[in-house]
């Protein structure tokens, strides 16, 4: 293999396929990046056998071939060389050259043939979103995944599509957060995918609005996102039955300021998070809203206007769970719907039907 | 005591004081910050006997008084409120109630009676530096200080005043750093400040040309920033003669451009890391300096054009320990002044006698 190319778009495409490789892999091949260079392109791959990441750049190819290099070492030389062409000359024996200005390097590599196939395309099964709305669900929705594995399944997100709406879901067993979104989809379809994966593909997405192409079979999904390829393995197993834990009743509607709700609700955090369980108590009253919260060193109060519909309530949250969904939604104002102290609370953005996040409360013994 | 005073001006003067705090400490009232309200200024301090920082800022004083307060509890309330006025009122028994907007805080206190006092500014020794000055001089100088508590006294630097020049020299038993500055001074002084300490000096000096005044007595040293007091207790025991190590006799002379230099050098370190001693080597003849690095996974060549006065030579460095005194260096061009490749190399920027960085060579066996 022997190819020319700029440093500059070599070490961006290296970026991105680095986000694939895991530093504590135990497979030594898999601590490399794959390197294939065909037909004016340099096609590169990273993988940690849960997702694969395959970039690739324009490149002039003298002569076509494959490599698997460290993918650390490589990465520091390239990015540290300077913008100017970098020659790459593989011999037989997998020593890679690499010749930059008057910069060279020799790099043991490995050979191509051990390195794992990922997943190809499946042209029939796929549907198209733009870029901007899958970024927005991803980070509307990702913060709500389990973080511990007693229920595996809920470490993923559903992606669930019918009647041309796509949505994804996630609960850990506290709260829920749902986005649903209008694109068109041909098929009904119900996969899980993993919150790791779908961190990565929010990092890579551009925060333009070109489509991002999704295709899928039982065991896998793909995003396609221009020159990049992103390979994920599926969860396995049944996702919660969501839409029964939303209910549309309530016995109060409160709206309020979404941004002066979030402040408020981060101060008290603050003396929340020094108490045992991060408690906040929230007092809705004809027009206002009042945020409590005591420990040890001291306490606060803080006071919000609302445009409040039915009960008043005194109701408490764990605030990291009641803050994390606040602060995914952008619209001004939100609504919360509650039942009692002891049902879930629904937040809304006013006039938004796309984003449901529900948090449970936590009951307070009776002298608190 | 009992004050109104700007959000944002107080966070700043929390943030500053703040960085004498340590949170390892084990004496409770030193993760306090003291305040101290008296003729319309609120001043702070915080420390940790070692070090302690005292700045002020305007207020309005209802009622003058002082207080011990937690401090990062405090510093994040303060900076999480609303830029508007706070009022903060302190009772008999030492609880803060702070109160900003619609915010209520309570915080419990601690007398001010058991807060250590810092060392008092005297004012018959001082001198006065420019603020972008003993930034640079700290920046060139404290990278060299020794990390290990093996010779305590290494781990300070040593400031020097003498006929109008002032020094702050760092040694670690590896390299050596001297910058010296012209600066109108009276007395001798031989002081070692403590590497801690003169980089927080280092965070709170602004970018701008005003003076400091540093004062200083047997045991303590003083920075006067405007509204800043810096106050650090000296190392004791007696530093190295430095003077002794600078020789001026070379073999060879070498000019080379300072940033292809460490660009250079910060390729080759890649590979140099890799291997057990961070070793790269550096040959030196007619017009080229050719730098290479090998370790198990491969090798490196650098070349890069020179002027030479004198010998060729082949000598080595720990890759670390040559590049931390070059990246100090902000002329375009240095010069490196050898004898031999078992003697230490010196390096100075071209036509700037202020600054001198001296580093040891890696002794090579025989084969290598």
């Amino acid at each position: 293999m022997k190819i020319k190319i700029q440093q500059r778009e070599l070490s961006k495409c290296i970026n991105i396929v680095q986000k694939g490789i895991s530093s504590k892999t135990t497979l030594p091949i898999l601590s490399g990046i794959l390197l294939e260079a065909k037909e004016g392109k340099l096609k590169l791959t990273g993988t940690d056998l849960e997702i694969g990441i395959k970039s690739s750049v324009d490149c002039e190819t003298i002569k076509e071939g494959s490599i698997v290099i460290t993918s650390r070492i490589f990465g520091d030389i390239i990015r540290k060389l300077p913008d100017m062409p970098i020659e790459i000359n593989v011999d037989e024996n997998n020593n890679m050259h690499i010749q930059c200005g008057n910069s060279k390097f020799n790099l043991i590599g490995q050979s191509a043939i051990d390195y794992p196939q990922l997943p190809e395309i499946f042209e029939s099964n796929y549907f198209e979103i733009p870029k901007d709305l899958l970024k927005s669900m991803i980070r509307q929705t990702i913060f709500a995944t389990a973080q511990d594995e007693t229920r595996p399944i809920l470490t993923g997100a559903l992606l669930e599509t019918s009647n041309n709406n796509v949505s994804l879901v996630a609960i850990d067993g506290y709260r829920l957060a749902v986005k649903k979104v209008s694109v068109n989809v041909s098929e009904d379809i119900k996969v899980v995918i993993p919150a790791k994966t779908l961190n990565e593909v929010n990092k890579i997405l551009e925060d333009d609005d070109a489509e991002v192409k999704i295709s899928y079979n039982q065991g896998n999904i793909i995003f396609n996102i221009g020159d990049t390829l992103i390979t994920s393995r599926l969860l396995e197993g049944q996702f919660l039955n969501y839409s029964d834990i939303i209910r549309n009743e309530y016995k109060l509607k409160a709206k309020v300021n979404t941004r002066d709700f979030q402040e408020c609700l981060e101060r008290a955090s603050l003396l929340a998070r020094e108490g045992k369980n991060n408690l906040v108590k929230i007092d809705i009253s004809d027009d206002k809203l009042i945020i409590t919260s005591n420990s040890e060193i001291g306490n606060v109060h803080e006071e919000l206007p609302i445009k409040l519909e039915g009960n008043d309530i005194k109701i408490a949250f764990n605030s990291k769970y009641i803050l994390e969904g606040i602060k995914a939604i952008d619209s001004e104002e939100i609504e919360m719907n509650m039942i009692s102290n002891v049902n879930p609370c629904i937040i809304r953005p006013v006039e938004d039907n796309s984003y449901t996040y529900l948090v449970l409360p936590v009951r307070l013994a009776a002298d608190e």
